[in-house]
Protein backbone atom coordinates (compact mmCIF):
# COMPACT_ATOMS: atom_id res chain seq x y z
CA UNK A 1 0.00 0.00 0.00
CA UNK A 2 1.32 3.19 -0.94
CA UNK A 3 0.39 6.68 0.93
CA UNK A 4 1.09 10.35 0.30
CA UNK A 5 0.60 12.85 2.72
CA UNK A 6 0.39 16.68 2.02
CA UNK A 7 -0.80 19.91 3.77
CA UNK A 8 -2.14 23.38 2.94
CA UNK A 9 -2.57 26.34 4.26
CA UNK A 10 -5.13 29.10 4.38
CA UNK A 11 -4.86 32.54 5.85
CA UNK A 12 -8.29 34.24 4.63
CA UNK A 13 -8.72 37.81 4.65
CA UNK A 14 -12.27 37.46 5.70
CA UNK A 15 -14.11 35.79 8.50
CA UNK A 16 -15.88 33.46 7.04
CA UNK A 17 -14.45 32.58 3.28
CA UNK A 18 -15.32 29.65 0.76
CA UNK A 19 -12.52 28.45 -1.21
CA UNK A 20 -12.44 25.68 -4.17
CA UNK A 21 -9.20 23.31 -3.87
CA UNK A 22 -10.25 20.93 -6.48
CA UNK A 23 -7.51 21.73 -8.06
CA UNK A 24 -4.43 21.83 -5.61
CA UNK A 25 -6.53 18.17 -4.35
CA UNK A 26 -6.05 17.05 -8.32
CA UNK A 27 -2.07 18.19 -7.97
CA UNK A 28 -1.57 16.22 -4.92
CA UNK A 29 -3.17 13.12 -6.34
CA UNK A 30 -1.06 13.63 -9.37
CA UNK A 31 2.20 13.80 -7.14
CA UNK A 32 1.49 10.57 -4.87
CA UNK A 33 1.17 8.17 -8.22
CA UNK A 34 -1.56 6.40 -6.47
CA UNK A 35 -3.94 5.04 -9.73
CA UNK A 36 -6.85 3.24 -6.93
CA UNK A 37 -7.66 4.70 -3.71
CA UNK A 38 -9.09 7.29 -1.09
CA UNK A 39 -8.03 10.65 -0.70
CA UNK A 40 -9.02 11.92 2.48
CA UNK A 41 -9.37 15.89 2.76
CA UNK A 42 -9.92 17.13 6.12
CA UNK A 43 -9.46 20.64 7.95
CA UNK A 44 -7.65 20.32 10.82
CA UNK A 45 -9.33 22.84 13.02
CA UNK A 46 -12.57 22.84 14.82
CA UNK A 47 -13.89 26.34 13.17
CA UNK A 48 -13.99 25.06 9.52
CA UNK A 49 -14.77 22.93 7.30
CA UNK A 50 -14.65 20.75 3.71
CA UNK A 51 -17.61 19.70 1.85
CA UNK A 52 -18.49 18.76 -1.76
CA UNK A 53 -20.95 20.80 -3.88
CA UNK A 54 -21.00 23.34 -6.79
CA UNK A 55 -18.74 26.24 -8.11
CA UNK A 56 -21.44 28.84 -8.14
CA UNK A 57 -20.82 31.86 -7.07
CA UNK A 58 -25.22 32.31 -6.11
CA UNK A 59 -25.14 29.28 -4.43
CA UNK A 60 -21.89 29.35 -2.21
CA UNK A 61 -23.91 33.04 -1.22
CA UNK A 62 -27.08 30.99 -0.60
CA UNK A 63 -24.90 28.07 1.46
CA UNK A 64 -23.31 30.99 3.69
CA UNK A 65 -26.24 32.50 4.98
CA UNK A 66 -27.80 28.92 5.18
CA UNK A 67 -25.25 28.44 8.28
CA UNK A 68 -25.50 31.87 9.70
CA UNK A 69 -29.55 31.08 9.74
CA UNK A 70 -28.90 27.34 11.38
CA UNK A 71 -25.87 28.30 13.10
CA UNK A 72 -25.24 31.97 13.78
CA UNK A 73 -23.12 34.18 15.38
CA UNK A 74 -23.91 35.74 18.54
CA UNK A 75 -22.82 36.62 22.19
CA UNK A 76 -24.83 33.67 23.96
CA UNK A 77 -23.05 30.88 23.71
CA UNK A 78 -21.36 29.55 26.81
CA UNK A 79 -18.27 29.19 24.93
CA UNK A 80 -17.75 32.20 24.76
CA UNK A 81 -17.18 32.17 28.91
CA UNK A 82 -13.78 31.31 27.87
CA UNK A 83 -12.58 34.20 26.15
CA UNK A 84 -13.70 33.07 22.55
CA UNK A 85 -16.04 34.82 20.61
CA UNK A 86 -16.21 31.93 17.88
CA UNK A 87 -19.36 29.86 19.18
CA UNK A 88 -21.17 29.88 15.96
CA UNK A 89 -18.01 28.74 13.82
CA UNK A 90 -18.01 25.23 15.92
CA UNK A 91 -21.69 25.01 14.95
CA UNK A 92 -21.18 25.60 11.74
CA UNK A 93 -17.95 23.34 11.37
CA UNK A 94 -20.33 20.63 12.77
CA UNK A 95 -23.42 21.38 9.85
CA UNK A 96 -21.24 21.07 7.05
CA UNK A 97 -18.98 18.21 8.19
CA UNK A 98 -14.60 19.01 8.68
CA UNK A 99 -13.54 16.29 5.76
CA UNK A 100 -14.68 14.34 2.73
CA UNK A 101 -13.30 10.72 1.33
CA UNK A 102 -12.90 11.32 -2.26
CA UNK A 103 -12.55 8.11 -4.60
CA UNK A 104 -9.47 7.51 -6.58
CA UNK A 105 -9.61 5.58 -9.82
CA UNK A 106 -7.62 5.18 -12.66
CA UNK A 107 -5.33 7.90 -10.90
CA UNK A 108 -7.69 10.74 -11.20
CA UNK A 109 -10.71 12.05 -8.56
CA UNK A 110 -13.26 10.29 -9.47
CA UNK A 111 -15.89 12.74 -9.15
CA UNK A 112 -19.33 13.38 -10.51
CA UNK A 113 -19.21 16.47 -13.40
CA UNK A 114 -20.50 19.53 -10.84
CA UNK A 115 -18.57 18.01 -7.63
CA UNK A 116 -15.91 20.78 -6.32
CA UNK A 117 -13.98 20.34 -3.24
CA UNK A 118 -14.38 23.18 -0.92
CA UNK A 119 -12.50 24.43 2.35
CA UNK A 120 -15.13 26.93 4.02
CA UNK A 121 -13.50 29.31 6.90
CA UNK A 122 -15.27 30.18 9.35
CA UNK A 123 -13.09 32.14 11.96
CA UNK A 124 -10.53 32.78 9.65
CA UNK A 125 -7.92 36.01 9.60
CA UNK A 126 -5.34 33.06 10.89
CA UNK A 127 -3.23 30.73 9.22
CA UNK A 128 -5.06 27.65 8.92
CA UNK A 129 -4.81 24.17 7.62
CA UNK A 130 -6.11 21.32 5.80
CA UNK A 131 -4.34 17.78 5.14
CA UNK A 132 -5.06 15.98 2.35
CA UNK A 133 -4.02 11.86 2.73
CA UNK A 134 -3.91 9.59 0.37
CA UNK A 135 -3.47 5.77 0.52
CA UNK A 136 -4.02 3.12 -1.98
CA UNK A 137 -2.03 1.70 -5.05
CA UNK B 1 -4.13 -3.87 -1.51
CA UNK B 2 -6.83 -5.07 -3.59
CA UNK B 3 -9.57 -2.52 -5.23
CA UNK B 4 -12.94 -3.00 -7.03
CA UNK B 5 -15.39 -0.50 -8.26
CA UNK B 6 -19.15 0.00 -9.01
CA UNK B 7 -21.63 2.22 -10.13
CA UNK B 8 -25.33 2.33 -9.17
CA UNK B 9 -27.68 4.15 -11.40
CA UNK B 10 -30.86 5.58 -10.20
CA UNK B 11 -33.53 7.35 -12.21
CA UNK B 12 -36.63 8.06 -9.72
CA UNK B 13 -40.18 8.52 -10.07
CA UNK B 14 -40.71 11.65 -7.68
CA UNK B 15 -38.54 14.82 -6.64
CA UNK B 16 -37.39 12.94 -3.25
CA UNK B 17 -37.03 9.49 -2.77
CA UNK B 18 -35.38 7.35 -0.40
CA UNK B 19 -33.98 4.01 -1.58
CA UNK B 20 -32.33 1.43 0.80
CA UNK B 21 -28.94 -0.10 -0.88
CA UNK B 22 -27.61 -2.33 1.66
CA UNK B 23 -27.80 -4.89 -0.08
CA UNK B 24 -26.79 -3.64 -3.11
CA UNK B 25 -23.47 -2.37 -1.42
CA UNK B 26 -23.37 -5.81 0.23
CA UNK B 27 -23.19 -7.45 -3.25
CA UNK B 28 -20.76 -5.19 -4.72
CA UNK B 29 -18.69 -6.32 -1.55
CA UNK B 30 -19.66 -10.20 -1.97
CA UNK B 31 -17.63 -9.40 -5.75
CA UNK B 32 -14.50 -7.84 -4.75
CA UNK B 33 -13.66 -10.80 -2.56
CA UNK B 34 -11.64 -7.98 0.15
CA UNK B 35 -12.09 -9.32 3.80
CA UNK B 36 -11.22 -6.40 5.79
CA UNK B 37 -10.90 -2.87 4.28
CA UNK B 38 -13.42 0.15 3.84
CA UNK B 39 -16.28 0.37 1.51
CA UNK B 40 -17.14 4.26 0.10
CA UNK B 41 -20.47 5.21 -0.97
CA UNK B 42 -20.88 8.31 -2.37
CA UNK B 43 -23.17 10.13 -4.84
CA UNK B 44 -21.40 11.29 -7.64
CA UNK B 45 -24.48 14.62 -7.58
CA UNK B 46 -24.66 17.84 -5.58
CA UNK B 47 -28.41 17.28 -4.75
CA UNK B 48 -28.49 13.83 -3.41
CA UNK B 49 -27.08 12.07 -0.43
CA UNK B 50 -26.10 8.85 1.26
CA UNK B 51 -26.53 8.19 4.89
CA UNK B 52 -26.95 5.28 7.39
CA UNK B 53 -30.05 4.90 9.51
CA UNK B 54 -33.02 3.21 9.75
CA UNK B 55 -35.09 1.23 7.70
CA UNK B 56 -38.68 2.43 9.34
CA UNK B 57 -41.37 3.92 7.01
CA UNK B 58 -42.30 6.39 9.48
CA UNK B 59 -38.91 7.31 10.36
CA UNK B 60 -37.82 8.41 6.64
CA UNK B 61 -41.15 10.43 6.43
CA UNK B 62 -40.16 12.43 9.04
CA UNK B 63 -36.33 12.56 7.88
CA UNK B 64 -38.38 13.68 4.75
CA UNK B 65 -39.87 16.45 6.73
CA UNK B 66 -37.01 17.04 8.50
CA UNK B 67 -34.47 18.20 5.68
CA UNK B 68 -37.56 19.95 4.41
CA UNK B 69 -38.22 22.24 7.54
CA UNK B 70 -34.26 23.06 7.85
CA UNK B 71 -33.23 22.99 4.11
CA UNK B 72 -36.77 24.27 2.56
CA UNK B 73 -37.84 24.41 -1.22
CA UNK B 74 -38.31 28.05 -2.17
CA UNK B 75 -37.94 30.92 -5.06
CA UNK B 76 -35.09 33.02 -3.21
CA UNK B 77 -32.15 31.36 -3.43
CA UNK B 78 -29.27 33.07 -5.86
CA UNK B 79 -28.88 29.68 -7.34
CA UNK B 80 -31.73 30.11 -9.02
CA UNK B 81 -30.82 33.28 -10.76
CA UNK B 82 -29.00 30.74 -13.00
CA UNK B 83 -32.59 29.34 -14.29
CA UNK B 84 -31.84 26.29 -11.80
CA UNK B 85 -34.79 25.78 -9.25
CA UNK B 86 -33.01 23.41 -6.92
CA UNK B 87 -31.02 25.34 -4.42
CA UNK B 88 -32.96 23.38 -1.72
CA UNK B 89 -31.71 20.01 -2.71
CA UNK B 90 -27.69 21.55 -2.62
CA UNK B 91 -28.67 22.09 1.01
CA UNK B 92 -30.20 19.32 1.96
CA UNK B 93 -27.59 17.39 0.41
CA UNK B 94 -24.97 19.53 2.78
CA UNK B 95 -27.42 18.46 6.04
CA UNK B 96 -27.79 14.63 5.08
CA UNK B 97 -23.92 14.26 3.55
CA UNK B 98 -23.44 12.56 0.21
CA UNK B 99 -20.94 9.74 1.69
CA UNK B 100 -20.40 7.19 3.90
CA UNK B 101 -17.38 4.87 4.88
CA UNK B 102 -18.43 1.18 5.82
CA UNK B 103 -16.06 -0.75 7.55
CA UNK B 104 -15.70 -4.60 6.14
CA UNK B 105 -14.60 -6.96 8.44
CA UNK B 106 -14.07 -11.08 7.48
CA UNK B 107 -15.83 -10.34 3.92
CA UNK B 108 -19.09 -8.58 5.38
CA UNK B 109 -20.27 -4.37 6.01
CA UNK B 110 -19.19 -4.32 9.69
CA UNK B 111 -22.57 -2.63 10.57
CA UNK B 112 -24.94 -2.96 13.66
CA UNK B 113 -28.36 -4.34 13.73
CA UNK B 114 -29.99 -1.37 12.55
CA UNK B 115 -28.18 -0.22 9.83
CA UNK B 116 -28.98 0.57 6.82
CA UNK B 117 -27.51 2.73 3.88
CA UNK B 118 -30.18 4.83 2.12
CA UNK B 119 -29.79 6.70 -1.17
CA UNK B 120 -31.23 10.38 -0.85
CA UNK B 121 -33.10 11.73 -3.61
CA UNK B 122 -33.33 15.55 -3.59
CA UNK B 123 -33.72 16.09 -7.10
CA UNK B 124 -35.10 13.35 -9.03
CA UNK B 125 -36.67 12.40 -12.20
CA UNK B 126 -33.39 11.80 -14.35
CA UNK B 127 -30.15 9.36 -14.25
CA UNK B 128 -28.38 10.01 -11.63
CA UNK B 129 -25.13 7.60 -9.96
CA UNK B 130 -23.79 6.96 -6.55
CA UNK B 131 -20.28 5.20 -6.42
CA UNK B 132 -19.64 2.34 -4.73
CA UNK B 133 -15.22 1.66 -3.82
CA UNK B 134 -13.85 -0.62 -2.36
CA UNK B 135 -9.99 -1.15 -0.95
CA UNK B 136 -8.00 -3.29 1.72
CA UNK B 137 -6.85 -7.23 1.48
CA UNK C 1 -2.21 -3.61 4.10
CA UNK C 2 -2.65 -3.85 7.70
CA UNK C 3 -5.80 -3.49 9.17
CA UNK C 4 -6.88 -3.90 12.76
CA UNK C 5 -10.21 -3.77 14.32
CA UNK C 6 -11.71 -3.44 17.92
CA UNK C 7 -15.17 -2.46 19.56
CA UNK C 8 -15.89 0.10 22.29
CA UNK C 9 -18.73 -0.70 24.68
CA UNK C 10 -20.90 2.36 26.03
CA UNK C 11 -23.78 2.46 28.92
CA UNK C 12 -24.62 5.86 29.49
CA UNK C 13 -26.06 7.18 32.98
CA UNK C 14 -28.23 9.94 31.28
CA UNK C 15 -30.00 10.06 27.83
CA UNK C 16 -27.89 12.35 25.85
CA UNK C 17 -23.79 12.51 26.85
CA UNK C 18 -20.91 13.32 24.91
CA UNK C 19 -17.68 11.47 25.70
CA UNK C 20 -14.16 12.73 24.66
CA UNK C 21 -12.74 9.04 22.79
CA UNK C 22 -9.61 10.52 21.58
CA UNK C 23 -6.99 8.57 23.90
CA UNK C 24 -8.67 5.45 23.48
CA UNK C 25 -8.91 5.51 19.75
CA UNK C 26 -4.60 6.10 20.03
CA UNK C 27 -4.45 3.15 22.33
CA UNK C 28 -6.14 1.43 19.49
CA UNK C 29 -3.85 2.99 16.94
CA UNK C 30 -0.73 2.34 18.92
CA UNK C 31 -1.70 -1.40 19.36
CA UNK C 32 -2.17 -2.01 15.91
CA UNK C 33 1.31 -1.16 14.36
CA UNK C 34 0.22 1.05 12.03
CA UNK C 35 2.35 3.67 10.63
CA UNK C 36 0.56 5.95 7.62
CA UNK C 37 -3.43 5.07 6.88
CA UNK C 38 -7.00 6.01 7.81
CA UNK C 39 -8.94 5.29 11.17
CA UNK C 40 -12.56 4.99 10.70
CA UNK C 41 -14.70 5.53 14.30
CA UNK C 42 -18.18 4.77 13.39
CA UNK C 43 -21.19 4.36 15.75
CA UNK C 44 -22.69 1.30 15.22
CA UNK C 45 -26.29 2.61 16.12
CA UNK C 46 -28.53 5.16 14.72
CA UNK C 47 -29.15 7.12 17.39
CA UNK C 48 -25.45 7.60 18.45
CA UNK C 49 -22.83 9.73 16.47
CA UNK C 50 -19.03 10.46 16.63
CA UNK C 51 -17.50 13.96 15.66
CA UNK C 52 -14.34 15.96 16.09
CA UNK C 53 -14.44 19.13 17.64
CA UNK C 54 -13.48 20.69 20.85
CA UNK C 55 -13.04 19.51 24.58
CA UNK C 56 -14.49 22.14 25.99
CA UNK C 57 -16.85 21.73 28.37
CA UNK C 58 -19.58 25.26 27.54
CA UNK C 59 -18.88 24.02 24.13
CA UNK C 60 -20.13 20.87 24.58
CA UNK C 61 -23.13 22.71 26.63
CA UNK C 62 -24.28 24.84 23.23
CA UNK C 63 -23.52 21.83 20.81
CA UNK C 64 -26.30 19.42 22.83
CA UNK C 65 -28.55 22.83 23.02
CA UNK C 66 -28.05 23.07 19.35
CA UNK C 67 -28.55 19.54 18.15
CA UNK C 68 -31.52 19.92 20.89
CA UNK C 69 -32.74 22.86 19.11
CA UNK C 70 -32.62 21.76 15.34
CA UNK C 71 -33.64 18.26 16.13
CA UNK C 72 -36.24 18.59 19.13
CA UNK C 73 -37.24 15.68 21.51
CA UNK C 74 -41.31 15.72 20.70
CA UNK C 75 -43.87 13.18 20.93
CA UNK C 76 -45.08 13.97 16.85
CA UNK C 77 -42.85 11.67 15.24
CA UNK C 78 -44.42 9.26 12.91
CA UNK C 79 -41.62 6.77 14.19
CA UNK C 80 -42.81 6.83 17.42
CA UNK C 81 -46.07 4.91 16.14
CA UNK C 82 -43.67 2.05 16.33
CA UNK C 83 -43.48 2.52 19.77
CA UNK C 84 -40.51 4.12 19.85
CA UNK C 85 -40.07 7.23 21.51
CA UNK C 86 -36.30 8.47 20.30
CA UNK C 87 -37.55 10.18 16.90
CA UNK C 88 -35.38 13.07 17.56
CA UNK C 89 -32.17 10.80 18.51
CA UNK C 90 -32.38 9.53 14.83
CA UNK C 91 -32.19 13.43 13.45
CA UNK C 92 -29.78 14.38 15.92
CA UNK C 93 -27.38 11.46 14.47
CA UNK C 94 -27.60 12.49 10.74
CA UNK C 95 -27.35 16.10 11.91
CA UNK C 96 -23.76 15.13 13.51
CA UNK C 97 -22.76 12.65 12.05
CA UNK C 98 -21.69 8.86 12.67
CA UNK C 99 -18.37 8.40 11.83
CA UNK C 100 -15.30 10.04 11.28
CA UNK C 101 -11.65 8.97 9.29
CA UNK C 102 -8.76 10.00 11.02
CA UNK C 103 -5.42 10.59 9.13
CA UNK C 104 -2.62 8.11 10.65
CA UNK C 105 1.10 9.33 9.75
CA UNK C 106 4.14 8.46 11.01
CA UNK C 107 2.16 6.12 13.59
CA UNK C 108 0.18 8.58 15.25
CA UNK C 109 -3.40 10.41 14.89
CA UNK C 110 -2.63 13.34 12.50
CA UNK C 111 -4.67 15.79 14.43
CA UNK C 112 -4.69 19.71 14.76
CA UNK C 113 -4.16 21.04 17.98
CA UNK C 114 -7.42 21.27 19.07
CA UNK C 115 -9.63 18.37 17.42
CA UNK C 116 -10.14 15.74 19.80
CA UNK C 117 -12.99 12.89 19.00
CA UNK C 118 -16.30 11.95 20.62
CA UNK C 119 -18.62 9.85 21.29
CA UNK C 120 -22.21 11.56 21.25
CA UNK C 121 -24.63 9.56 23.20
CA UNK C 122 -28.28 10.55 21.98
CA UNK C 123 -30.48 7.94 23.28
CA UNK C 124 -28.65 5.85 26.08
CA UNK C 125 -29.04 3.62 29.41
CA UNK C 126 -28.01 1.15 27.44
CA UNK C 127 -25.13 -0.99 26.07
CA UNK C 128 -24.07 0.59 22.77
CA UNK C 129 -21.13 -0.06 20.46
CA UNK C 130 -18.86 2.12 18.46
CA UNK C 131 -16.04 0.48 15.97
CA UNK C 132 -12.43 1.42 15.52
CA UNK C 133 -11.00 -0.27 12.13
CA UNK C 134 -7.41 0.97 11.09
CA UNK C 135 -6.17 0.30 7.72
CA UNK C 136 -2.69 1.17 6.43
CA UNK C 137 0.75 0.15 6.38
Amino acid sequence: MKSHTEYLWFNTKRKREFINITDRVADVLAKSGIHEGFALVSAMHITAGVYVNDAETGLIADIDDWLEHLAPEGPDYRHHRTGETNGDAHLKNLLIGHEVILPVTEGALDLGPWQQVYYAEFDGLRRKRVIIKIIGG
